[in-house]
């Protein structure tokens, strides 16, 4: 019969692309957007490493274009390795690292391998929109933990140990966080490390934005339990490929060859162009320099939108991000409704935002300020937008 | 519970990945392997398009970089729909064309979007060994259709109505095939549209070899029943870049964004490095001569390779392939297993091949041998060793 599959129907149009598309509509009326809704960088990979990319490309053999392992070329895994050494003091041998084709092929991948129909995943709320469809498709029964504003996004400890159980089969905690910028406390990590050898269930760790912090430093989660943390990484936000899809996953060594398997059906091996280029990237001496000069790039942004925001919408509420590329706030003083505030935002005002609801059953008058993409004086001019849209 | 799903023992090491890694141990001892195993392209891209990378890389902004749409960016897709019209006389718009990670990903979302727990899915035996697997994760009720080596592995087409049913969800053809490259009669083609007309069910036509032929021209299901078939494309073999991890798949209007929905779930974007790379291509007038180039040089591999199996191995029962890169050979007059003849061949003589019983319940005495990777002197030496190995 010629029909579909009723379990894709968990599958909608992503939230950020429904903006992009109302995007391309006004770009085709010639009418200028300002991007406060992506996490796309603004800042292109260092240009060393394109630099060994266009040699490689006169070299004439198959090398560069051939087929890889399925995990991974070793030389990328190893710089990792390194790289996590290096960063946070991890020892994750190359064993236990899977490339994979961006962030978004490891969280498919991973819940794929854990996740069985009925299972109990717990989410945090607000958090990344993309873990919700994924955890309908493969039937997890999703509770969540609503963080608040007033506590900085910070999960109450007491409110985790009520919410999971014997039956959790995991938990979700991306840190930084997006669309917050809360990054986790040592103490948080510590009591959701003790809950998973507790009740025996996954930490689910997504380190997107670990290179992105702009207060304290990163906590990582696979420290405090290693046998219990599967990590997911990408390539995305550093060395801002995002287009050319490459992240990865570490955890302990019984779930990464399942994730590898998984990973081979859906994709085969993961782009060996990328692969390259990050192998390149993270054994040069420009990684820590091209990281540093980004968070200062970036950090200069987030206090001009914040100081704009202040500005223009004093009674937003919202916290300064520690890490990675978004602002939440919460307009409740202003508005009821964030989605209809968006679409009214970008279609009368030219400001494009996410609404909290994409995020969120708790913070429905809340948006996403994106802060990375668009330069100062734009980020500062959308904001202004912003205050005059709610008035 | 820190457990694993079920749905994914399913999913095992590919078959030849586990010849792969025999081989990196004999690499290891410093022992030369001949490689008549992999579906792996010789011929390197063409160097104006790799010259059209490196300049693209020398641009300092983001657009090379970037998140591209999940369906693909459209200056590739509108390549593709003007590709196929030049080809085979195809009429598909861009609109009907999803870029996935290879073809892979595009048979993986395609099953993802239409196979449902208990549906029924006819394959050909021998067949391509990548759809079983992801059958049986699907819970699809695999059903087979022998193909007879007399009659050219040509489908049986009264075999054929006896086999598919109203209860028929999908029918899987590989043309030209893997791993007999036999390439589909137009009377097969009108059987199998009508057979789906009627009863109703999807055809997914696998058309990665489709550039690849040497005798005759190449057959599109899709023009027969454009309502009925989904074709799964990739750009692995040409333009000889299956690291890079790009292919598509085209279908009637409501099914393509479906299949786009998966892809956007599964990897958020096809890589965009490779669909600018694709699009430099396709709209290159290199594209046509390209091609015939490397279909000369695989004939004359081809042609050695028939010759010496011949020679060195008379009583070997083959078909020459019209298309594709492999011929499927029965050595059932020399050996019974060709599994542990495989790996005899490659731990004692150091050539690789693929066993039969990795396509196919039937042809339990084939292997498969490859003749694009290899230089023709190392494919006659190869075959010259296989005729050793069966005295």
């Amino acid at each position: 019969m010629r029909s579909f599959s009723q379990r894709i129907s968990a599958f909608r149009e992503s939230p950020t692309r429904k903006i992009d598309q109302m995007r391309e509509r006004l770009k085709k009326e010639n009418r200028d957007v300002i991007l406060l809704s992506t996490g796309q960088p603004s800042v292109p990979p260092p240009m060393e490493v394109r630099e060994a990319l266009r040699e490689a490309l006169k070299v004439n053999s198959m090398n560069l274009y051939a087929y890889t392992p399925s995990q991974g070329v070793y030389e990328a895994r190893e710089a990792i390795s390194r790289d996590l050494k290096q960063l946070g003091q991890l020892d994750v041998p190359p064993e236990q690292i899977v490339l994979t084709a961006g962030g978004q092929a490891g969280m498919f991948s991973t819940l794929a391998t854990i996740v069985e129909p009925g299972d109990e995943v717990v989410l945090m709320d607000p958090t990344y929109f993309g873990y919700r469809p994924l955890l309908d498709y493969f039937g997890a029964v999703v509770k969540t933990v609503v963080t608040e504003l007033d506590a900085g996004f910070h999960p109450d400890i007491e409110v985790l140990k009520e919410t999971v159980s014997r039956r959790t089969k995991a938990l979700v905690v991306v840190s930084p966080d997006n669309p917050t910028g809360r990054t986790l406390r040592v103490e948080t990590a510590k009591a959701i490390a003790d809950l998973a050898q507790d009740y025996g269930f996954w930490i689910i760790t997504d380190e997107a934005y670990k290179t992105l912090i702009y207060e304290g430093s990163h906590v990582y989660m696979y420290r405090f339990a290693p046998d219990h943390t599967i990590s997911i990484n990408t390539f995305s936000k550093d060395p801002a490929i995002p287009g050319w899809r490459l992240g990865y996953v570490y955890g302990p060594p019984d779930v990464v060859p399942k994730i590898k398997l998984v990973n081979e059906e859906m994709v085969y091996c993961p782009p060996s162009f990328a692969q390259y280029m990050v192998a390149v990237y993270l054994n040069s001496e420009v990684r820590l320099r091209y990281v540093s000069e980004v968070v200062e790039i970036y950090r200069r942004k987030r206090d001009a939108a914040v100081a704009a925001l202040r500005k223009y919408l004093p009674k937003a509420r919202f916290v300064p991000p520690a890490g990675a590329m978004f602002i939440f706030v919460d307009l409740s003083s202003y508005i009821k409704n964030g989605e209809a505030f968006a679409e009214m935002l970008l279609e009368k005002y030219g400001v494009a935002v996410v609404p909290g609801s994409y995020f969120s059953e708790t913070y429905r008058s809340a948006v996403r300020v994106s802060f990375v993409t668009e330069t100062i004086e734009r980020i500062e001019e959308g904001v202004r937008r912003m205050g005059n849209a709610v008035t």
